[in-house]
């Protein structure tokens, strides 16, 4: 990656003399890829995929047409122009009359899981994921003093008698249910998707035992298989016991640090009215103005489609190239959306040889143990970071690098 | 205020018309002034102050400059050309040697008192607090669980034996204090300003008990009175057992959603290691690229210059009114800085009664209880968010209903 060189001087020495400094792409943003190798880990878009120009007009134009109202506090629950936007989307692809009531302005999944671990729970308090899930609301929800209860799933996701038999640990020892937190639509990290029936069941059972669920659809914006969309949980549910939550960090630019949370009114309401909000407004306020103007022109949708077939171009990169080379007892699961694909490892070969093999081939992987177990043994494969071509190389150096432990 | 028209169509009607919705500003921002009332209330500036047109150029600045980066999650403890700009400037304003090690870009104030009531504090802590303190502080903190100690303050703060006599009553109670909260310099709500001895002795007192200070400066950067500015608690502690906290909200523009923590490089490498900033990244990163710019331009000194200027004309023309107005036994403080000018109200007359007779006479009022006692009777005026003409009038209707109670 490139550098970035101030053109004010930082200082100036004694002699009049200005100094200027280079600010390198891995001191502004979180992580960049290591130089000769390819990186599968980080689960979002590659920098190339974010749409820069259209995103710096979409901010010029929220400070052109509102003005001083974009740089004052936000509305507690999120500007009226976003709400307004999402609701309209969210109605169109869900069936369910989502009203601007229904949905408060995150600064992104992570800010909206730290919101409900500290406005719905109790330190001490337990919460229902799946054995495998995203690894770093596991660390959100300890950050906060939860308690994890990590439940047993399949190829679709959690399983309702889990769900049951979570309430019975919960009994035994003596201690609360806060929520249940699952990635129903393209699965992280392994790219499941549920089925009608299987939402059907979960929200009976969580209900049966009067039990909030989150739905974190991160993913969801992210379909790369034509075929029916599932209804959302919040959708089935009418939003009564759920709460549904969307993020444009995945599918337009993650540095906007912008998302939703959709749940019934009272909720939004009186989330909207901890000190945090009442204070400081929304967060991400012109953000999410300028995303309202992004959904309003249809931009959003346009975008959309361009990047579902970058993506699936890239999925179809990974995924010809493995299927082609990978040894027989390696599985790759089918990935119909989102960023991920997921490959299952032979018995007798461990995640950890797994994924030191790849290294040493030069591809970097997660091991499942990562998400919370090594419940289903296997590795997380990220084609959201790299070029179609880095990535079938990538595949190919992969099946190189396994091929002699499932011979040894 | 004005209203926004969306230029596109929210939804057609079958008939092909489109639908034009046009957004009030309150639709978008947290508060707004009700028509025909002076509000003396919101302790944030009028948009009249905020510098649209220049922060409108940095965004597009940084977006240009940094591109992607700008728009990638952010690096966890915050974008470098953000922290080494600010780091130059609390050096040179404290004579400390703050680094970009020693600061974790935060989405403001609010934002970081709720990570340090999680991060540093366990509920049924208590928390030191001046008898009238920040409001939305005092529902932070109580937000996450934690009791709140309202010690004795006099006109410079928080007295050192309070700290002690809070130490007493946490050992009686059996109950660990996570930390001793206070703004020292152009106190909210009453503009009082702790001197250098003073400071001394409280940190002295707090070291004794191994107490963490959190100094909260968010009006630290708006001095209106020419004199000598009075070292942070941070930098007389060289950090050891203080964090301070700054913000871009009151002296810039609150919908920023921008502020820094200042602390020991080991505690900021910590806080950025929760999963809140290791998910999201930093919050405001796009934020804080493009007031590192507006740093390292010099522009954010010279608008400091013209901020102290038109606030200084605004804290006159309210002030100058109620010296000459005031029945003599309200007593007006001085305000050297900061948004606000407090009154104490006479003995026999309640902050109720006065707050009611302002809003009678079309002033709206913060009265001490509000900030968390009755221990100094009087009112909070804010003189940031309106005219000074509006302001002269708003303190000659003060004058005018509050002659009557002290007279009864």
């Amino acid at each position: 990656m490139g550098k970035y060189y101030r053109e004010t001087p930082l200082e100036r020495s004694e002699t009049g003399e200005s100094r200027t400094i280079d600010w390198s792409f891995e001191s502004i943003v979180q992580h960049a890829a290591a130089e000769g190798v390819y990186d599968l880990g980080p689960g979002y878009l590659d920098p190339q995929l974010i749409p820069v120009p259209d995103i710096k007009a979409a901010f010029d134009e929220a400070l052109s047409r509102y003005g001083a109202a974009a740089l004052a506090y936000g509305h507690n629950q999120g500007a009226l122009p976003f709400r307004a936007a999402v609701a309209d989307r969210l109605a169109d692809g869900d069936g369910t009359d989502y009203t601007p009531s229904h949905l408060l302005a995150t600064g992104g999944t992570s800010q909206a899981l730290d919101l409900l671990a500290a406005a719905v729970a109790e330190p001490g308090q337990a919460v229902v994921v799946e054995s495998l899930t995203y690894d770093l609301a596991l660390q959100i929800f300890r950050d906060r003093g939860l308690v994890v209860y990590a439940v047993e799933r399949d190829s679709e996701g959690m399983l309702p008698s889990a769900v049951d038999q979570a309430a019975a640990r919960a009994r035994q020892e003596r201690r609360g249910i806060a929520f249940v937190y699952l990635v129903p639509t393209f699965h992280n990290p392994t790219g499941s998707e549920m089925s009608q029936p299987r939402r059907t069941a979960l929200l009976e059972s969580a209900a049966r035992h009067q039990m909030l669920v989150v739905e974190d659809d991160a993913y969801a914006d992210l379909p790369l298989t034509p075929r029916t969309r599932q209804p959302s949980l919040a959708g089935l549910a009418d939003f009564r016991g759920v709460v549904r939550l969307g993020t444009f960090s995945k599918s337009l630019a993650p540095g906007l640090r912008l998302g939703w949370l959709a749940a019934g009114p009272r909720l939004c309401r009186e989330l909207a009215g901890r000190g945090l909000f009442t204070s400081g407004g929304c967060p991400s306020h012109l953000a999410a103005l300028a995303v309202g103007l992004l959904l309003e022109s249809g931009f959003y949708e346009d975008h959309l489609r361009w990047l579902h077939s970058e993506l699936k171009c890239r999925r179809d990169a990974l995924t010809d190239t493995l299927h082609n080379l990978l040894p027989g007892e390696w599985h790759l699961r089918p990935a119909d959306g989102g960023l991920f694909s997921w490959v299952d490892i032979p018995a007798g070969v461990s995640e950890f040889d797994a994924v030191a093999a790849a290294e040493q081939g030069g591809v970097l992987t997660s091991p499942g143990e990562r998400f919370g177990s090594d419940a289903e043994p296997g590795v997380r494969l990220s084609y959201a970071y790299n070029s179609p071509e880095r990535l079938a190389a990538a595949a190919a150096s992969l099946a190189d690098a396994w091929r002699p432990l499932s011979a040894g």
